[in-house]
Parts: structure tokens; sequence; C-alpha cells
């Protein structure tokens, strides 16, 4: 057994260290016997961590039913890396018998050459399989579904139904629901396995089967398929064609990574870097300088605007220079009030906590939340600004623009994700550059000419 | 059926505005019928919607089995108003059946006093599972896992299985696995309901159950749980006690909430606003203020030493004003790339996907990123200000302060989020600050003194 948490860690580390001593040692009998008792995933993970050369030779140790298993979890890198030492025999045996939904992500990130070549090993139902897939448009439920499911008349019993699942071939069939289709291929009704095992062997699939199903369609996008599965607390999605005929079934561990996939994306879009979806350790600092220069041109033009703005009160700065001390803490708190409301409001556009909430009712909230922020910052930071520079005409300017910045960051911070998101843009990618915008270009022209007003000057 | 995407959001909102207006003209029979073909947690959502006055008697409409499915999807407000609301004997039907994990979360927020009145009314067995739950620590395997499975010899057939299953009282316990225990009631292996129902009748548990069982403990974190199911894409998750003994397990449907209320909390600690884990929008306006002030107030310190170093190059800022033009572009900037550094490490670091990752590999990877950053925003830097203001010099202090502060960013960005999670901090809450710190304070002290050195003033 496999202990958890730390233990479990360490045994994955002993795992790796040891795999490698003994393949070194050429003790193949060892390995083989060492990887007997772990996970599929795990003995991905510490093939993946061998040198190059002794990969395949790790892989080639495992059965036939377990090499599919493991290659699945494999990264892209040592898939191909794999593939292209393997015999045409060896490529048969793993590439096809992995399950087709998985087949199809591998196949859309090897180079087109060698999907072709592999596509053409394939036997001609596994071909077909991976063909209509692949054929589905990128992150939709038609591409992320399984093909593969059990589906039965509605008048079979209970005993019946168990002995044909006994006789079926394919036993990756079986997953957590049987579907119940009519004469013209629709999906009437699902049968959970649970369902199965508890029912009174003589009772029919009609009696059994809950009518009420939840599923998509084959073009639903898969953060929706996630969401879907997420609300109603189920293991496995129908997927039907427009006909409403079933064609496959989304699983509950896909979910889970789109989940987190989406999540990331957010926090990066949040943080001003670009995502493409793929593991971020994996590419190349120049990759990662592109992802992140575009967003940072950004806000050096942002910063061009608000440059000729102190530009132009040059005048008013060599009268008072006092007032650039102030410049950072007016700009900076701006800032962070405009991030506060685009975070919570972002958030919840995405994970439709505020779908039902009107844009006015979450503006105006956050309107009010601004006001009292700026009143509590602006008091002490007025009493602040006076102990500081002894200047009170200087600390009731800096006072009196607090207020005035932390409303205008909240409406823009709240806003602006709802007006990024009617015009179908991603609210978390668009709002940031034109919070900080506002907020600073705003902050500053607001900032001078209140000062300005309050010195006369 | 219940259609998918907009179709069914568009239905949803229909089941809720017809619930209204049929209570409303008193027909209870159209609102039953209304509500048959409906999903628990939609009626949930229906409910929640209602007018308070109305709730009780809309779910009042729901048949026993029904009521306490929908009732576990409703909010805390909306449970304790009914519970306030029920009489004695509808308490004991809905709270006394439902699931233990469920009735535990409830119980944790719902005040003591109606928490020990409902604790005296359940039934003993029901009493004791909760109270054990309940001692469990927040947040841990033992709090979040359900008591509630079945477990059997390993000497009994699939045949004998089936019908143990089919006479068992209650079918909730039957979820995706049967456990098999040993004499000392130790877990020994998991039996997936598809090994059961594909297997010939006479086979023995013990030819077809899976001995690599992974598990958790009872006081594993709930984010580690949710990794655990991740990384092995299992449905349901045993916990064992000190002892290794089978006490419960955790599903995949309350592990995707929990993982998207950690990356919530990721995302709202990067955008500096605390997370208490319950709904942001149901919260009162003087909380969420609460919530945000603390970090306001921290930015608003650092920026006192920020205004304290400006204030003491006043003479220099005299001598040359312009200075104060390029200011926000400089800490701007600099800000923006530590903020991409540490969203980065931070998600990484959360996610497991750095966890095999040196700190200083990490580190070195960033400064490197920060370094070829800070040479194509300095060298446009450098034109722009020389064209805008006309002063090399200047324009020189300003390129040259872009590069030192772009590297200062984002080797604080990825170091930072490492040296709090080795003192056990959460790396998203604490690093953000400390970042905007150093980047604010520090990049202003390089600009000066770059500027008065190339200057020389």
């Amino acid at each position: 057994m496999i202990p958890n948490g730390t233990k479990h860690n360490e045994l994955r580390q002993l795992v790796r260290s040891q795999l490698e001593l003994l393949l070194e040692s050429g003790n193949l009998q060892g390995a083989k016997s060492l990887l007997i008792p772990v996970q599929p995933v795990d003995i991905a993970e510490a093939i993946e961590g061998l040198p190059k050369a002794t990969q395949l030779i790790a892989f080639r140790l495992l059965s036939k039913a377990e090499a599919i298993e493991v290659y699945e979890y494999l990264n892209k890198e040592v898939q191909q890396a794999l593939i292209q030492e393997f015999k045409r025999q060896e490529v048969l045996d793993v590439v096809d018998k992995m399950s087709p939904d998985d087949r199809a992500r591998m196949f859309d990130e090897l180079p087109a050459k060698i999907v072709r070549r592999l596509l053409a090993q394939l036997s001609p139902k596994e071909r077909q399989a991976t063909a209509i897939l692949l054929g589905y448009g990128e992150d939709t439920a038609g591409r992320i579904m399984t093909p593969e499911y059990i589906s039965l008349r509605e008048n079979l019993t209970v005993s019946q139904t168990l002995e044909r699942i006994r006789n079926q071939a394919n036993a990756s069939e079986v997953v957590y629901y049987l579907y119940v289709k009519d004469n013209s291929r629709r999906l009437t009704g699902i049968v959970s396995l649970k369902d199965l095992v508890i029912a009174a062997p003589d009772t029919t699939l009609a009696e059994i089967m809950a009518r009420d199903v939840v599923f998509v369609h084959t073009d639903t996008d898969q953060e929706e398929v996630a969401r879907t599965i997420q609300r109603y607390d189920i293991v496995a999605l129908p997927v039907v064609d427009s006909e409403e005929r079933l064609v496959g079934v989304v699983t509950v561990d896909d979910v889970i990574d789109i989940i987190e996939q989406e999540a990331t994306e957010d926090i990066y879009a949040l943080g001003g870097v670009q995502s493409d979806g793929d593991s971020y350790f994996q590419t190349n600092l120049l990759t990662v300088a592109r992802r992140r220069v575009v967003w940072l041109f950004v806000l050096l033009l942002t910063n061009t605007v608000t440059g000729a703005i102190i530009s132009s009160h040059k005048a008013l700065l060599e009268q008072a220079v006092v007032l650039t001390v102030f410049m950072p803490l007016l700009t900076g708190t701006g800032g962070n009030v405009g991030a506060q409301s685009s975070t919570v409001v972002i958030r919840g556009l995405n994970t439709d906590e505020i779908k039902n909430m009107g844009a006015g009712k979450v503006v105006f909230r956050e309107a009010a939340a601004g006001v009292l922020l700026g009143l509590i910052l602006g008091t002490v930071a007025t009493v602040w600004a006076y102990l500081f520079q002894g200047d009170l005409a200087v600390a009731m300017s800096v006072g009196i623009s607090l207020v005035a910045i932390a409303l205008l960051a909240s409406v823009a911070g709240s806003a602006l994700p709802f007006v990024f998101r009617s015009f179908g843009l991603d609210p978390a990618l668009m709002s940031a550059p034109f919070i900080t915008t506002a907020v600073d270009v705003l902050g500053v022209l607001i900032y001078f000419s209140i000062a300005r007003a309050i010195l006369g000057l």
C-alpha cells in the first residue's frame, strides 16, 4: 500500500532514485519488482526523471496493460521520444489501446508527420474514433469526451444487463453509468452502477433509470462542461450531437484538470502573464519573456501618459516639490483599491458566483466600499502627511485626493470587467491595463488639481 | 430532460419565476408538478430566490427523499431560517437523514445553541457519527469524509457480495467502491463497482480487489486530499485512522469544490483581499472593508518609507524636477515585473508544479528573465525619455535604473514565496506586500543614486 502525504512523497522519491540505480547496474529483474506496487502516474513520473537513454528500457519492463496506462500519464516530450524509438509493433500495442480521448489529446501535441504515420497504423475502428474526436473544435465537450460507453435498451432486466456486461469484450467501456437509448439512438435515461447493483435482479432498466438526465452538446465549451459536472455533483456527463443522439461521455477526472487550468489562466491574467495552457516550467526563457513583455509595454505606454501629465505640471512641482513625496502613496493605494475590486468581480464572474447579480448592484456595492476605504485611509494619510511635512494645505490635498481616487478606482475596478465581458473579451485579461491607466492618469490629475486649488497656486 | 448551456440557464430562470407566481396564486399542485423534473441543486436555487415567507411553503412541497437532497444544497441563511420554522418532526426527518459529512459542515456554520438542540434530537447512531466528524480538525480529511461505506471480507464471492448489497438497509452507503478489511479492521483492498459487475459471479473479492490502495489519514490536510484524488484520477479516496483502520471516504465532488475554493483564496491573496472561504457576495459592506483595509494599511506604511526617501532627496528634485516625470514608470514597471515572477512561482508552488524543482534554479531562471525584460524595456524607455524630455543624462538614468529595478523585482518576486513557505506561511498572502515594499523603496533609491551619479548633482 502506498501511504499518504509526506511518507508518500518520500516513497515516490525513493522509487525514482532506486529505479535509476537498478537500471544502471543492469538489474532489470530488480527494477521490474520495484515497480509492481507503484501507481501508473508515479511510474510515469519516475520514468520522466530518468536519463533519456534509459527511459525506453524502463518502459519495456512494464506489462502491456500497465504500459498503456503509464504512457497516458507521460509528458509530451517523453511520449514523443518513446514513439520515435518504438518498433512498429510496440507503437501499435500501446497507441491502439489508449483510450480515444487521451489519444486525441496526445495527437494534438505531436508533430503532424508523426500523427499521420500513427493514424495509418491504428486499427480501422480506433482510427475512426480518433478522427471523429479530432474533428471537434478545441476546448469543446466533443474533444474531451470518450466515445466508449455502454448503451442498452430499457426493457432489459437487471440480471440480463449484468450478464451482458460480463460478456462485453472491452471492459474499459463500463465506467460509472450505463446509458439507455431509444430506437432512434436518442438518450432516454441513465442507470448508475450503484442503481444496478442494489436493484432486484428481475426489475427492468426502465424501472430504475433516471429520466432527468443532465447532458451537454459536442460543441459545449469545456469550461461549461466542468461547471455542469461541478454543479450537479456527477462523475460522468453524457455528450449528445445536434440530434440529441448520445456520442460520448466526459468523466470527472478530466474536469478537475480543466478547473485547475482555468484557475491558473485567471491567476496568470491577473498577474499580467500570458498563459498558453501548457506547463510554464517546460518553456524556454525567450517564450517566457515574450509572454510578459506585451503586458509590460502596455504599462510603459500608460506611464507615458502619466509622465506627460506630471511633465505639464512641472511649474507646480517646482513651487511645491513636497507634492512629489505623496505621489507614490496616491497612485499606489489607488491601484491597490482597483485591483481588489477587480479581483473579486472577475473571480465572481468566472465562477458564476455573480451570474444572477446585476452589474449595477455590484458596481454600486464596490463604489460604497471604495468611499468607505477612502475615508478611513484618507483620514490616516492626512494626519500622517501633516505630522511628516508640517504643511496642512498639502496634508488636506493628499487626504481629499485619496477619497476621490479610491472611489474612482473601485468603480473602474468593478465596472470594467462587466464592460469587457459584454464585448465577449476575457475580463481577467483586459481589465487590468485599463484600470491601471485610469487610476494612474486620472489619479495624478485629481491630485494636482486639488492641490492647486487648496494651495492657491 | 434538462438541456445544457444557455437553454439550461433559461429553464432555470423560468422555474424560478414560475414557482413564485404559482405559490403567490396558491396553486400548490401546479408548483409541485413544476418541480418534479428539476434537479435538486436547481430547486435549491429557486427556493433561495423566493421571498422569505414562501420558502417554507415551497420546501414542504417536496417528497421526503427530495427534501433531504435539496436541503443540503441550500445556503446557510435559508437552512437556518427553515430550521427555525420547522416543527420538531420535520427537523428530525430532514437533518437525521442528511449524509453525516454534509450535516457536519452545516453544524459548523449554525449557532451553537441550535446545534446543541439538533444534536439532542438526532437518532443515537447519527448523533455519534456527527460528533466524531466534528471532532476532527478543520480542513482535514476527517472533517470532509463521509463515514458511510460498505466493507466486506475478502473470501466473499461476487454473487454473495451482490446479494448482500441488495439486502443492505441504507443504499446511500454504496458509492463507487467496496472496501475489503481484515480481522483487525485494517484496509487490505478495494473493489470498484465496475470490477464487481464485470467479474464472473463465482470469483472471490480477494481475486478481483486492488491491493495497492492509495489512502490518506484523518488529519491529512484537505488540499493534500484534493491533490491525491486529482493525481490518481480516482473518484473516492479511503481515509484511515492512526492504526490504519478504515474510518471514512472522501468523494470527488467535495474535492472539486475544494480545488476551486483554494484557487479563489490564491486569487484573492494575490489581489490583496482576505478570504474567509465563504461567499463574498453574501457578506456585508463592513466585513468587506475590514478584509481589505489591513492590506491597504500595510501598503500605506510602505509608502511612508518611499515618501521619506523622496523627501530626503527634495534638494535633488528641486535641481532636476524632470526626474519626477519618470518615477511612476520606474516603480510601476518594477512592481509589474515582480508581480509576474511571484504569480508564476506562487501558482507553481500551490499546484505542486515546481515541487521537484529547486528554489535556486527557479530564482536564477526568473532573474535571467528579469534582466532580459529590463534590457528590452530599458532600451525603449531610454529612447522615449530622450525624445520626450531632450535630456540624454536623464534618459540614461531612467534606462539603467530600469534594468537594475527589473532584476531586483524578479529576484524578490521569485525568492520571497520560497522564503515564506519555508517559514510555514502562505506564500500567496505574505509575499505581495514585501515585494511591493522592496521594489518601491529600493527602486526609488536606485533611481536617485544613478541619476545623482550621471547628472553629477
